[in-house]
């Protein structure tokens, strides 16, 4: 077995005022470090230190998790911000999550980019520039977690920044280590034994297995689950369940990197 | 002269978007203390780090000016709130104000809520013990900047923060200490000389004079000046022509404090 | 029997953009009288659309519900807005409200302010003139539906608006036909069962049983029913059963005023 | 002359809560035409009324200007949005818009998009088509205002829509009709003898001069004016003066189409 140990990371603190969304209580059991929304895409200020609340009772690492502000779409379109829109998205985002983590009493140990934010860096890098410049503006020890080899990846440890590589469980590998586009037939593995099944692989041989039906290389420390999707909680507990079955330690991805 | 120093504050950083609201860059050069608006009622993340630029060029210390969720109304209306909801708002524009600091290298010297919040905050005893906590658990040696003897003003005493007392140049007293109502007559100073006025009286005094013809003692330690009515540069800089030639020093507000 | 004919309402729309609230594909199958969020305190342009689609399938009558500029807080938080302001937010969501009905090709019913809106009104007559002319102005055969009594019901009937009066099946009546405050213990009726009952009294009878024992006549041609809580689609669906068992028809409110 | 009549329009109604953008009292004076702004990406409900107001006042004509729900770029960032969201978008900010005048007494005349979701629409054919279909579905007696040739105003036109062409005083044509490029220099016409200039030219023959020195024949009824530059109102009035004395009367467009 190449891995000892692991990060498991989720999108945490998603829930809007009275709009609910996402089984935090339960996943937060499972995972070790948690992407939390900072409140332009996804959360709210109570929203947010409630789910820090949270990771602080579950000892779970905290991260910031900014991302475009769109409220009404989740963040989720692309939007033709500037480099200085972004770093300042950025910057905004994480002091606001780094505030909660003062009061609370626990340490804020990795920002992640909210999804289209990391599709936009990884095309206009900019943008990329833009990211780690705002995080290590901040505070230069926090930690940036994403795929590895990506254009962000890459800026981030050219600025100088801890950073964490990401293996997807739920997502098709191409032959080079990018992800299969989401509009191809069988990208999204939703079967909760063949995503154990994986992951499995990954951490015995720190492969995994490809979309032409090769095998790929992953340099990951974190493994990176969605938590929006029905049936996520019981998907994440049953993986987390096999990884401690192995032996495998799964632990904040701070003390991985 | 009972006055050696003094820090002159204003509302600074309230544009948002293509919006431009006051001369920021007219007045920060007169005052010694900026009160800058954090996302919420005014301002926006770009915003908010322009002015905390414009403020180091200036050499104008840098305070974080929470309100209340409200950009349409421009966090002037009361809004029943609750205790946990103010606390989370101030934490959560306190931090996102300190990471541009951060992120410039300045130093966040203080807190003022937006009018209403103090208002509100007078009258609901919970409300001053949120804001306090929100101050003191973000960052204890922050300084709370609001007119003293308030509500609030002791709650953050209490709480054992630093608290600074401030003194209106425009406004009447009561012989009280209390402000006179705005929907009496008189009760705001519009001319720039009575202004100058009034507040030279208390740099050698220590005393404003009230409504009633009197004159009632006042604890400040900071003159605070609005900067969104027309004309208010021109009284800023009249004002400030006046302390200098009085030989009054204008220093930020925590190193008297 | 009293009553022959009855509308049963229910608050629809509440969702906003990938959050999800409330059970609207079953509600709306049981209720005559749908009251759709605009947009301002919850729905957006895209709920609001699919909800009217969704009473058109249904033969539901479709009504506006505007609330308060507070996505945050669901609109709940009473804000000092002024009649002039509140005017406008009601003629801005009816008409966008109107826009889809007429895209669609149903028609706009009626109008029902939000929860904290009703009660505003009723403590500020000037919030109630607001209201009323905003209906009134938009379209003058617009009908608007509140409790039957209070200041704001009584504005409405003075301005000319046909107005049709509600009668809450999970609320305890006072003697006085005013409800009983939600700060009282069993203000609140949780079981399906008893309020099946006392809707039936009501349909039997015109009267409601009171918190202190007696019995207080209510002038409703609509049943209000909460589609927020847990069990609320099955709650309705009960009482729905059951008006129909009684050979009472339930009809949109807008042939019964 | 070729041109008896001609339409002034102008984007109105930009303010938002406290913050003041345009010179609206005194823009209105001069233009036959105004395109008020509808909430998403500026204005908001008391603005847009009381922009309407102004345009009854000045017997201007009415349009709704719908743009994007980005308020903080003021709707000038390209959205990756749907073909369904922009149609939501624009039906409820026509009905936002079309309650207003309901209101005040005075009809809609015609819609023209904010300036992206022009641009945007004319490279992704799937909006163009949503645009159209929004404007037809909530009243197909509505006009639609747009450069003349482009894939939206065909769109438009397929629909069974009246639609309007606008010439620009103020930017540079290519050969085709097309306008050329900000990014190059030259593009934008600022000096107003020069706008008027050009104007006067498309008043006498019906034709623009182009970028490459040669003319172009373009169809319009309506000149568009950029309100928000400094100094707008001053060329707009010399315009209006210029087109007066050659006795070209100044008319809505909704009676040229």
């Amino acid at each position: 077995m190449v891995m000892q140990q692991i990060d498991m990371n989720s999108d945490m603190g998603e829930s809007f005022g009275k709009y609910k969304l996402g089984d935090d209580e339960e996943i937060m059991k499972y995972i070790s470090s948690a992407n939390i929304a900072c409140g332009l895409h996804a959360g709210d200020p109570h929203v947010l230190k409630n789910t820090i609340k949270l990771a602080k009772e579950m000892d779970t690492a905290v991260g910031a998790h900014p991302g475009l502000p769109d409220l009404m779409g989740f963040g989720r379109r692309a939007m033709d911000v500037t480099p200085d829109e972004l770093y300042d998205y950025c910057v905004y985002q994480i002091g606001a999550t780094q505030a909660f983590c003062a009061a609370l009493g626990v340490p804020l140990q990795h920002v992640k980019c909210h999804g289209i934010l990391e599709v936009m860096s990884t095309q206009r890098p900019e943008l990329a520039e833009a990211v780690a410049s705002a995080v290590k503006d901040v505070d230069a020890n926090l930690l940036y977690m994403t795929i590895a080899g990506t254009k962000l990846y890459q800026t981030c440890k050219a600025a100088g920044l801890r950073v964490a590589g990401e293996v997807y469980g739920d997502r098709a590998y191409n032959d080079d280590g990018t992800l299969v586009s989401r509009k191809l037939p069988r990208s999204l593995i939703t079967d909760a034994g063949a995503v154990v099944e994986r992951i499995t692989q990954y951490l015995d041989t720190g492969t995994m297995p490809t979309y032409e039906g090769g095998t790929v290389k992953i340099d990951a420390q974190s493994i990176c689950m969605h938590g929006d999707t029905p049936g996520a909680a019981g998907m994440i507990k049953a993986l987390r369940k096999k990884i401690d079955a192995k032996g495998v330690r799964v632990v904040p991805v701070g003390t991985l990197v």
